[in-house]
């Protein structure tokens, strides 16, 4: 936790004084060790970052006074269109992908996506949202990414993903493509990634239909954890 | 699994059939679903790739007919020296510089380096090897990395690292650095990663001046999983 993500429910008095108890409670106390008088990293959720100056640290809570100056970092210009990967890995890239500044996500059915992946705990609104806010906390960030479910391919493809993509660079990951990934590209994107074994031939019919250029990083096939930060690395200057 | 590790020790018949309990046999029936007469795609350790054609599958026992003809996929031109990560960090790091291609890692002791981290189950040989394995079978190759366990820093810095990284371009990424990661190096990369909340400023003097330039991927901080793919698409072609 390199930033403690803070929410307007966490202050007492204005914009000033927070008070934490739960999980960030117990991080500070266990892992940062802090005491009263240390100044940590914080940020308010979708908005700007600063410092929190431990007023109070006990059983109970820690309390902060909270100055904040500075804007987050800025965000990548992509929109990620991911099949559901299994449920660990889903919570895996989300961090990993929030951590990197990815602020819009969909979550897509395919048909190498397993059925049950849908009906898992970390589909959970909130826990959806957890992971999210791990990759925030993670790269000292604020703005929380926008992730969207669709459990159907046919109709987002065909009805959403023209206007969603319009005015960006359209790329798929696609391991057996004769073109590489391309380099720090100055527009916006719209990466889709397909599950494990890969979008079926119909589907990447359905894309490349839809504008999407197969691109790949090398004949070797990866997680989608590695592929990912791998892929963001290459079309983005992140500097 | 995309493709199936043998070992000499999986033949029965010299170089033609091999028969396979345990763990691939399980993953091949569970997870595959495959039958007699399919063909999998297969790998010696150390050695070529080819096809196992799928000749019993029961209860007992996988069997194949392997021929065996093509070769693994290049190695990356590096050395990663990468300060211990806490154990579920490093098992998946292991898995995902393995699957990316790295061959060679030491994995080093630094002052935010947790004592506990070395006593960790992971650690044990077998442990990092079986990291290892999944790397490959993900990705489709067949050399097993080598790593080295340096549970000293000064000593290693001092007394080996020089000699290991002569002739490379010796990098360590560093968030606050402010050189960004340079792109497709042509020539050997020793890169050295550090733990979580980064080396300590003596361990940098140290990592200088044994050469290493430090570099970043943004003002981001990621964690080891996700900055060392997003490192490595930077610096290699992977083309």
């Amino acid at each position: 936790m390199n930033l403690i993500l803070l929410f307007e429910q966490d202050f007492v008095t204005g914009q000033e004084r927070v008070q934490l108890r739960g999980r960030r409670h117990q991080h500070v106390r266990e892992i940062h060790r802090a005491t009263v008088g240390e100044e940590l990293c914080v940020g308010l959720a979708g908005g700007r970052m600063g410092r929190g100056l431990i007023t109070r640290l006990d059983d109970s809570v820690l309390e902060m006074d909270i100055q904040l100056d500075t804007e987050p970092p800025p965000a990548l210009p992509l929109l990620l269109v991911l099949a559901l990967p299994r449920p660990p890995v889903l919570r895996r890239t989300l961090i990993a992908a929030t951590s990197m500044g990815v602020k819009r996500i969909v979550l897509l059915h395919a048909n190498r996506v397993e059925k049950s992946f849908w009906g898992a705990k970390v589909m959970a609104e909130e826990e959806l949202r957890n992971a999210a806010i791990l990759g925030l906390e993670q790269a000292k960030d604020t703005l929380l990414p926008d992730i969207q479910i669709r459990d159907r391919f046919k109709p987002f493809v065909e009805d959403e993903l023209t206007d969603l993509s319009k005015g960006s660079t359209a790329l798929m990951g696609h391991p057996t493509s004769s073109v590489p990934c391309p380099r720090d590209i100055k527009n916006a994107v719209t990466l889709a990634v397909g599950p494990e074994g890969g979008f079926v031939p119909y589907e990447l019919e359905k894309l490349e239909a839809c504008g999407f250029a197969p691109i790949h990083l090398g004949e070797r096939i990866l997680r989608v954890e590695t592929v990912l930060p791998a892929l963001l690395a290459r079309l983005f200057p992140l500097a």
